[in-house]
């Protein structure tokens, strides 16, 4: 829903990836207490799954205990079907691990969280939009063709400002009438990276939980709240524009460092500049300056709190990604069923 | 939801003025005994209220026993903002004596029915959109502020296609979590007649009973189902591509009777034709005979049961009537409150 | 556009394989002189190729001298990618007898006819909005890469009542401005059989020609007024509802025969009713009255000239069909070049 | 369409009371010669109005010589029908200073430049969309009924990737073919302030002219290249990424300065802070740093240079702004006639 966290490092980022970035970047390595990290290549995607088990280590990520998978993968912006599909591949190898812990034929609701009448929030509505949904069919299924087949029913609930009422009290009302065995929330992220646009998926087993002191009143969307596993599934589509000026000062300040290490060769090389560096960052106080940051992001605030930064082409990458999330979910939900025939099966 | 009953005479309606004029048409008058009419005449509507207070009426229009008023509208399609006002006034005042029976503060949760992928079955959530949602805002209005505002909240709980959760599950959900004091269905209705399509307004307190034998599963959505008045406003999109023929048939038979009487002057003449109309109806058995209607319904079913019949330019026909529709809710919801300042407050 | 012609037959249709079908259907074999038929059989699609030699044929067909070929494909509706993908190929077969007159390099503009305000009609503009446009990277491709790209335009005029201009008209100036070695205009059709709506493609090389008493203004769109080979590319998408009426007539009267005979074993098959047809028919006189027939139409204009008949379905049958034509115009007019080679090439 | 030119401040504006502010807020008053400002302020509008008459001028401001006429109106994004009306008649009154030059009944093009496909880039599209179009019913009008009648037509061209085609050979075109007395292109620019986005207007009767060195090959749209005046209307819906930066940056180091002297008493109070600016500012080198401005801006560009920023709600204001813009044209272009007369007319 576009409203992402401020860090103590006066960031909005809902990524655990850039929040490990960012500390392992600032305060250096050995890794972080209490989080295991493990990544992963694959022909398209690099992949992280960061594990913060301990209280420690979720106080230093600023993140809830659990698990997050996160893939990066600079093709997503390509538009080119034969690497989406590639992404939706891996992205069902990755969901496979959080929907594992439930039965094949278990009930899942996937809620399309965000703004339809805002294009970068609409990426939930969109992906829901393209799942299959099976729940209404369920019953109606001869057993011996069922085989595997999972009940999916889906709700985009809208934003508080559309419905009058919490996101979080329209899913808890539906999970009190269907009992789904698991929620998955799907969802449009704020990164700090332009970078990360539209080119990563996170996965986390977390739930959706409203950062302390944002001022919204949004209800928490976990098991707790619902009383069933809550997977999250998140990709960044804006960066909010104060955000985007603070990285910018530090990029301006040394291009070599600012944005954090590089994740997979095939990102973007950064520029190189044939300019006197001192010209520009002269008298710039060195990094790490939390004071000065924080106010940085209260001067502007005023000014650009509304205003969101996003590809200029996001209408077009939002339906890409709507596919490819979808693509992935649909594929990890029925698993056990031959996908063809799932798609005769729903036309027929 | 454009799924429409078979009625005894092998006709589709959702309105209680087509049943009547129907039976009238073909039985002939006295009026139906446990049905009383009472019609008004504005600038720009010709409004009849329908009060069926016996069984036997009840049985007789094939309509639950309740109260529907019926806007008969032809200027709603001249795309005339003037015009477009008065029918949203003439629709808040018999919205009104619908809604009197709760109190002015008491909260409303308005139901955009239909499925927004297809246009004409797009009006509900259509309308929901161009809503004044207040709920939210209700608890964060101090009283001197609020006077009379009415919390209301919307959903669009899309259709069974789409979510794999019948619609009556998600409102009686939501009506259990959020305890409105009546609920208000807007959907887009099937009509048999060409010159009611996006020009005709229903309002009844009966809410959505789906006709029994229709072979569609949908819940009931009235008070008994969700425990609160439920008040459904409808407006015809569609003629199923059967009826049309039915009725044609009827047309070309007879061309001076078949539509039924005309309710308002307004609505455009019947052009005369200088033809031997021995030519095209000879041999076509009289008026009246049920089986055959049965047996033409039958047949065209199989070809057509997918088919609907709607206006040309029905995109920009939706977005007209779902404003004046809008226009009509928010005036009779937020009553007491001076219109001016509810849209400054909501701007604020 | 989404206009039609009445022919004698008193019916609207914009398809040669219809026309030819009434035509053997009323009045038998053998085959009609001046027009030679063949007909080929896909994993997909039924292929009719029609060729008009004779002035005589055209005044028998009702149609321009000229080649026509019609893919009738069921599978169209069926929402199954890899069918879709079978479809494409097909086309772009069809495409290519037509196209091959040009050379591989030789630029091309393809026009999107329609209104995209107005659902059923928005074929052409979307079509025309998946092509790969490439007459703009034509010049910045070095020769060596280019190898067999070709330059492609497209423009989407709107229609008279968006613009004010003659689509004719605007159509025209572009050709004169850059000289494109063909035009290729994609439009939605009008049929006059259920069974054709959104299963059929056309591809005629006489260009759009309005026909005459239709009281429209419209200009040919053809070889005579633009100057290059015209390619007219359609897909019927409505039927107009007075002639869904008269074929419901007859289908009423003599159901094994009212439609014509099937062209496709894939074609869904007539349900089989226990009644007896006398009930139905009895009186109506046999078929072929022509001058009933033109009666009926004009009784049903005055109220039913406004409406379309289209599956309910139609927004998202519209997308698929857009994919799939564009998908055939694609390969057809970038053949020579290795498709994933064009779409890298594109994105890089 | 969104492009915008570098100026010598590293800024991309395409409005010249930007242009101007800039100068005069870093080489302060005397105003510039050959430079002719004049202000009006109505209920809902601050009109500036200045008037490019040397090519000194000109130079210093960096835009071509001419009349521009700017609207600043912070109640556009109020979403208020009253308020819009108001700024419509504004707008419309400004705009009739520009048509005043040719007759009354003299046709007229409008071109809505942009892209459909993004959102914020579609205001063009969106306008022409929302006007009266006349050219088409003017022959079939009687003389008497005419009156004042002025034949309008619209093209939406789209953009060279979108169609192949330089927008400006395809208005090139219709221009030869239709022979309008004006052309009036309506398109959606880039500011560099926030306060700008969605609540200002700009009128200028040079045209379209792409900024020399910005790379792009697009043909310049104005009385030069068409033959007959050509004005362009332009409203400010995003800001470049890397603009925002730089002017963030001026911001931090001296809040009180950054964005130029306030236009209008409507405008949003800046924020005040109880902080130590030393904090923030230390060590930045003084304001009109020319080269380190530069640098900043190249920096930046290959990570931002796709980036956009804008408003969240982007999607409805665009809506309210073309609703707005295309009324001030109707108003303006059919001046002599009575408004409702006309919409009776067209609905006729």
């Amino acid at each position: 829903m576009l409203t992402g966290a401020v860090s103590k490092y006066g960031v909005q980022t809902d990524l655990a990836v850039e929040a490990r970035e960012l500390i392992v970047h600032r305060e250096g390595p050995p890794e972080i207490p209490g989080v295991e990290v493990e990544t992963v290549k694959t022909e398209v995607s690099f992949i992280t799954r960061i594990n913060i088990t301990t209280e420690d280590g979720a106080r230093i990520m600023e993140k809830m205990p659990g698990r997050y998978s996160t893939l990066e993968v600079p093709g997503m912006r390509e538009r080119n079907r034969d690497v989406q599909e590639k992404i939706s591949q891996d992205l069902a190898g990755e969901l496979e691990k959080f929907i594992a812990d439930i039965a094949p034929e278990a009930p899942v609701l996937v809620v399309g969280l965000g703004n339809w009448n805002a294009t970068p929030d609409a990426l939930g509505p969109k992906v829901v939009g393209n799942l299959m949904v099976t729940r209404h069919l369920y019953e109606m299924t001869p057993p011996e063709v069922r085989g595997g087949l999972r009940p999916v029913a889906t709700i985009s609930p809208g934003v508080l400002g559309l419905t009058g009422i919490e996101t979080g009290e329209i899913i808890r009302a539906l999970v009190v009438q269907i009992e789904p065995s698991m929620v998955i929330c799907v969802d449009a992220l704020a990164s700090r990276s332009v970078k990360r646009l539209c080119t990563t998926i996170q996965i986390a087993d977390t739930g959706i939980n409203p950062g302390s002191g944002v001022g919204n009143r949004r209800l928490a969307i976990n098991q707790e709240t619902l009383g069933c596993p809550v997977i999250a599934v998140g990709v960044p589509t804006v960066i909010h524009a104060a955000t985007i000026v603070s990285d910018a000062m530090e990029l301006v300040q040394d291009p070599s460092k600012a944005q954090g290490p590089a994740t997979a060769d095939e990102l973007p090389q950064k520029t190189q500049f044939n300019i006197d560096p001192q010209l520009i960052t002269k008298g710039i106080p060195p990094d790490g300056d939390q004071d000065r940051r924080e106010l940085i992001h209260s001067i502007l605030e005023p000014y650009m709190g509304n205003m969101i930064v996003t590809p200029k082409e996001i209408d077009v990458l939002i339906d890409d990604v709507a596919e490819i999330v979808a693509g992935g979910l649909n594929a990890a939900l029925h698993r056990s069923l031959d996908l063809e025939r799932v798609f005769d099966y729903l036309q027929g």
